[in-house]
């Protein structure tokens, strides 16, 4: 960009802009697989957690499974349709976080936040436990590992998401759309050996289910009520994920609002059929699952069975379903396996990006809000994956136990970005007068408040279900989130308090007094000799601190050689310091000019590789760091650069151009690719 | 130090100055002990391993022992002798470093440096573990964890160090002279009881030793030679620590040479007779002392003694003299522990001291020579307590082992100091025409040229007795500084070479071009604007990144009404980054003006807890690092202190006035008492 190019005051929003970045924006065939990859994923697990609850009453209860299994696909209905209020209201991608905070304040919205930092890390920790799962249903030597192994995932995608991977629309499309084939597939199969009365059974058919103790049939109707509750709430695992696609709005091809409705539509249905087949199946094919702390509860002929691997449902359909055709079992297994690391990996994009807009709010670290600062980035990924493996290690990466916490963040948001939607809409129609648009607001209204009242009966049954078993937990960390970061919020309107300008503060300086810092006479000192008299200041002298007499000498007989016109003041330091002779006379020269200003011109130079960064400039770096704190001073850093310096030079460049976690989401691929070039 | 104080060009040396400086120095009476406590501790183990070597072929090598005493005295005193010319000759304080750059040339220089850096580690080592024996001698519950207890006692001395001690005269005062008092009376007590034969006997008096295999009597002569050539290394232990009034005579009260020469001479005189006694003590005693992995080679009755606790020498000498007395047994203990630990302190007040000499002559990382710079001293401190400890760990604080790694550096050293004097008198004498100076410096050359042939001796038997024994790590370990150091000075010549100014370095720039960069406009960015305008650039503009509408059109109000004078330039960011356009926007004003120079003003408020640090200013610091790599742009930061910035700004201040390890010995105790009050 030339300076003649940019000219003063360019607005945003001009059209050469908007049309460069159409050209990154994702259509709907591939926005689907982009965001769809969590919601589908959790048809790996959820029906196991609903067979797992059920059983606790017996292998008679799992006549209920297909029923829970409609329960939530309303409730995912009712979801479904309220977010497609949501992506035509807040088109710009803030999310339930956005609606809350707009809609009821901030509260409101740094409470949806914490549940969405919460849920972050469990969409890591319950999908690369459950991968892990899937894993070991493959690859029966990974049994018993799967600590381990899960351990190892975390780390492997928290270094591809450090080094930057760059996704692509065929990055997510592929296994996407292969982990629809090979389930909707497996299911379509399924079902015609069914129509044709040849359904094989799963390899767990021949065991019974011992009902946990004080479950035994038949149940008081309370704790019926009780039992089915408790997989309906876990049930409700398959939701998870749905809220993706209102983040990424802005990054669907125009009309956006309407394609991502489309696409949130699409999923729906791919989501609902994909679970309700997995659920018949299992019942038809006479699954029996449980806890896998509870594997003596499964019988064979009255005795509890010996050395059984429990494998995930979707692995026993799969293994039943394609007795003669193993691959089929081997595509199903491995396909599940990768899209649940690819969930994982959503999470991973969305928390930098949900740190980003809470940087611009105020709630957390400016600094995370700018893009390209690594180092925000960084710690973001780490932290991350390190939760994520606190969790896999202290609940042994068993997705049953995880799953408890789990449901609690998601409905905390649903709950308030419903809420929200319908304050949203109860406001405009305040002031709308057109009956066709308030018809379609009246329409919108009524689906968010089916969508809330859903949701708010999941959010209580989820909390009566699993508070002891684990969401309090959830509930523990929200809470310290939430606190962080009302914490940081209130430090920066404090601070913005403090500088906020007024009308005392137009005064110019009177006078500004400059020296140059001088250790040597070398390039790097000339320059800033030569730049601190580019600059006219009303005085100006070279500095020098002098702790060797010799050495004070020869620097002086130079200085007089150079004949620069400018005089050298000799600070005496008999005690070897550098930093605070300069300070002391800095502070003397501003108390005996209080109107003024200090320029204190440092030469720096700057070179390339890290350990020279130790050899260099340590003594500048301090001195900066110390005068930054004596008032009236201006610290300027005159550079040099040597040689060795294009080398940090084309590092940072790499740095500029390389992908961040979710990028794609944000419509950013083909841009960075082009500067790539 | 008001401006009016700070006259142009003040020359060091005035005489006030150098009154100050008096008052801070030491007398003779509290310069030994001050500069003793390592040279005088070694006789808590040197005696002890001349038992274990001569012990080797059994009980009657013992007989040697007083012979081997003498020898090692005799060799203390030709050091101590030529010390004593060296303390005239360089009274400056650089030690055998400086001795053998100056007469060498800088590889002998790096050598002996690199052998000294070595020699501390290994004296915190040794001494150490050699204290965490006495301990266990007084307290037997200690007996067996003397390696932890090693390694608390090193982290103990780093935790201190860091923290900064408070060192005073007494500090050593105190314990070295009760050192003396204490091993000396115990020598004339025994004495007493040898001249009215009641000397009683050590309690491994009633051992035998029998000999090591193939060391059975009568041994060849070469055999014997070989034995004694090793028992006399080990003797040589006592000399470590000498050296280090050559490195302290800054510290002494004037006449400086004169008194570091006396007080040298007194070290050497209670030196001698400290070890002396000892040994003829505990030969006329009856001691039996082998080597702690070696204790089945006591026997009683012709049996291997089963469950005995070998206590060390002195320990053992104390608590028969001291039968009927036994706080004079633990009196005896506890300051030759005490000392040992003292001992331990001397390397980490050398081990910053000698960093900075380095530093100065470019060996080091120049940041480690300006005194106040505590990451470099802290970082030298904790370097030489992890490897302290990991040899500890290593030879699982055993003394025996430690030693054989230990006198290799310090005759190095040693030797290349006599040597250097030697050179530095021959040059002296080619000039020196008056006679009475002449026959001084002859005299003064035989001297050091009898303790260069001893110290030769010496260093050639520690060579071929100690190489295998673990002396090859020293030497590896020298090897690795040596290279290091050398590196470290080539990369510092290179950068002096293209940094050196020549005589296309006298343009100046024709145009200064300021932007100051605008994010919000509160009191940070209207002050950097006032500063940028007193600057009276060529062209003045404000430089606002945007990544938002609503924000930018509300600053650009905010801009129009505050009425600056001053044009904005809005720089579009779609992606929300804010380093790359400005750094894009600084780039191209550059290059439209080649000859001209780019003023960036960054405002800046500084806060002053370490968490508001992560909140603020976190791009303005990658922005300050990239521009740097930006040629013909000069950075300034100016400053807006908020209220928080008094807390820095006070721990600096604190930070300051701290005391450095071997402040001390550098005469700065009274000062820094001076500046605390």
């Amino acid at each position: 960009m030339g300076v003649a190019d940019v000219s003063k005051r360019i607005l945003l929003g001009r059209k050469l802009r908007s049309a460069q970045l159409g050209e990154t924006l994702l259509p709907k065939r591939i926005a689907l697989p982009v965001f769809a990859s969590d919601a589908l994923s959790s048809v790996a697990y959820a029906p196991d957690e609903v067979f797992i609850m059920l059983g606790l009453a017996g292998a008679s209860a799992y006549a209920f499974s297909w029923k829970i299994g409609i329960a939530v696909a309303l409730v995912m209905s009712a979801v479904i349709a309220s977010y497609r209020q949501t992506v035509h209201a807040y088109p710009s991608g803030g999310g339930d976080y956005e609606v809350a905070t707009v809609n009821l304040g901030q509260t409101a919205g740094t409470t949806v936040a914490s549940a969405l930092l919460v849920d972050y890390v469990l969409t890591v920790a319950v999908s690369i436990s459950s991968g892990a799962q899937y894993a070991a249903a493959a690859i029966p030597a990974l049994l018993g590992h799967e600590v381990l192994l899960a351990v190892v995932l975390v780390l492997v995608l928290m270094a591809m998401n450090l080094r930057g991977i760059r996704e692509s629309g065929s990055f997510f499309a592929v296994p996407t759309y292969l982990f629809m084939v090979a389930i909707l597939g497996m299911a379509a199969w399924g079902f015609l050996q069914m129509a044709h009365g040849s359904l094989p059974d799963v390899e767990s058919a021949k065991f019974d289910v011992v009902p946990k103790d004080g479950m035994e049939q038949p149940l008081t109707t309370i704790a019926l009520l009780f039992l089915l509750a408790r997989a309906f709430s876990s049930g409700c695992a398959a939701l998870t994920g749905v809220e993706a696609i209102s983040n990424g709005v802005p990054a669907f091809r125009r009309p956006k609002s309407r394609n991502a409705a489309t696409t949130l539509l699409m999923l729906g249905l791919i989501a609902i059929s994909m679970m309700m087949s997995v659920i018949v199946l299992a019942r038809q094919m006479g699954l029996k699952y449980v806890d896998p702390h509870d594997l003596h509860r499964l019988t064979a002929g009255g005795r509890p069975v010996e050395g059984y691997q429990q494998h995930a449902v979707i692995a026993q359909i799969a293994r039943a379903v394609f007795a003669d055709f193993s691959p089929g079992f081997y595509l199903v297994v491995t396909v599940t396996g990768v899209i649940l690391v690819l969930a994982a990996n959503t999470a991973f994009n969305g928390f930098p990006v949900l740190g980003s807009i809470l940087a611009k709010d105020g709630y957390a670290p400016r600094a995370l809000g700018s893009r390209g600062d690594r180092l925000a980035y960084s710690n973001g990924i780490v932290f991350l994956a390190l939760m994520a493996i606190v969790l896999i290690v202290a609940f042994h990466a068993e997705t049953t136990r995880l799953i408890q916490l789990y449901i609690v963040g998601v409905f905390v948001s649903f709950n308030l970005s419903q809420l929200g939607m319908i304050r949203h809409w109860t406001r405009h129609l305040k002031t709308e007068r057109d009956p066709a648009v308030r018809r379609r607001m009246f329409n919108s209204r009524i689906i968010n408040a089916i969508g809330l009242s859903f949701t708010a009966v999941v959010l209580v049954v989820v909390l009566i279900t699993k508070f002891l078993a684990g969401a309090w937990i959830t509930i523990l960390a929200m809470a310290f989130f939430f606190l962080l970061m009302r914490g940081i919020k209130r430090h920066y309107d404090n601070v913005a308090l403090e500088l906020a300008a007024d009308e005392g503060d137009k005064a110019l300086p009177t006078r500004v007094h400059a020296i140059v810092l001088v250790s040597k006479l070398h390039k790097p000192t000339l320059r800033a000799l030569a730049f601190a008299k580019a600059s006219r200041p009303n005085a100006l002298e070279g500095v020098y601190v002098s702790v060797d007499v010799a050495e004070t000498a020869q620097l002086l007989e130079e200085w007089d050689q150079r004949n620069t016109g400018i005089p050298l003041k000799v600070l005496h330091s008999p005690y070897r310091e550098i930093i605070k002779p300069i300070v002391d006379y800095a502070t003397a020269i501003r108390r005996s000019n209080p109107r003024g200003v200090v320029a204190v011109y440092i030469p720096e130079y700057v070179v390339g590789r890290w350990w020279e960064q130790l050899l260099h400039n340590q003594t500048a770096l301090r001195l900066k760091g110390r005068l930054l704190f004596t008032p009236g001073v201006m610290v300027i850093s005159v550079p040099y650069q040597l040689r060795s310096s294009q080398i940090a030079r084309q590092r940072e460049e790499r740095e500029e151009t390389r992908v961040r976690p979710g990028d794609l989401r944000r419509g950013r691929a083909e841009r960075d690719r082009q500067i790539q070039r």
